[in-house]
């Protein structure tokens, strides 16, 4: 029995979603015709909506309908420092600690040669051009600690350094809250070497 | 920081979907509109043309796009068996075994009160129309095995055999390949009193 292909389209669709695979596309796809129309209603019309609206802003590069974002436009803000991370949910995480007042710059992604992601694809010239603006007098690199994300950040820093750029990077060492004994071995030992005095 | 709107609204409606938290919806969204806004335009075509195409067959209530699925209009297959499953999925692994050669009833679900899913919501009407046609001679229950799958099972059992349809329901027992050493105890003692002579 071959499936209708309307159907089989939509679940062709639904399978390209990161860790979507046959089976589950095809339990989404039937349970948005069978169970919950109105929500594929609203995921068709939300989607199309926001590819048409969502762009990057002008200054920070993350997602914004208009030309900047809001905290590029804030006023409050402190322009001096620069917040670079890899992606809006990062963004927003470092927004919640309250702790820092600057502006960001969201790369959208890290370096991963392998998957044909170089300087060009995180807007490197956008981030230099931002960095290099005379206002900017530190730059903060909030990438990931795994491998792509140390490389992007060692990457930014050898770049902006030749440009006379202050450049820092957000602290490693023991999570608040954490018993040592069951902290890998690693973070204890970046922890010993970048110990501050009291 | 506040998500622009038409990223928030596409965050919930992704939200909606099965086995998707907060935290992936998000993923889902920036995936979406960074990495494959090719997968977002098809899939937001797809599920408007699915939900617009897509109905259910006049006979056996499955997923298609004409008035009657292929499988109905099909001169090739028995009319006097009619096998119930509750989803196309399942009617999909039937078909796949090339053991069955009859027609379907396609139930969209199983009985489950506490979720509002009573008869009326199974198409049970439409069931018990089709099974009375005077062609169908056995009715074949294949839901699954679970709580609601049985309580099915055996309400459409007794709303039939009523009716004088002969009603029958898949074999239960231990799996092909099996080990006995691994196969639950309430299996082996099913395929013990359905042990067969031969």
């Amino acid at each position: 029995m071959k499936p209708v292909s309307s159907l089989l389209l939509l679940t062709e669709s639904l399978k390209r979603l990161p860790g979507v695979g046959p089976k589950s596309a095809q339990r989404l796809a039937y349970h948005l015709l069978q169970h919950d129309r109105e929500g594929a209603m609203s995921l068709s019309a939300t989607l199309a909506e926001a590819l048409d609206k969502v762009r990057h802003c002008a200054l920070c590069n993350t997602f914004t309908e208009e030309e900047t974002c809001v905290l590029c436009r804030s006023a409050d803000r402190d322009r001096t420092v620069l917040c670079v991370t890899e992606t809006p949910a990062d963004q927003l995480v470092i927004e919640q600690t309250l702790a820092f007042n600057g502006l960001y710059f969201v790369l959208m992604g890290s370096l991963s040669p392998l998957d044909g992601v170089g300087p060009k694809e995180l807007s490197m010239g956008k981030l230099l051009e931002r960095a290099g603006d005379g206002v900017v007098s530190e730059v903060i690199l909030a990438t990931s600690f795994h491998n792509e994300g140390e490389a992007t950040a060692h990457y930014i820093s050898e770049v902006l350094k030749v440009r006379g750029v202050r450049v820092s990077r957000l602290a490693r060492g023991v999570p608040v809250g954490a018993e040592l004994e069951y902290v890998d071995v690693g973070t204890i030992a970046r922890a010993l070497l970048d110990r501050r005095v009291t």
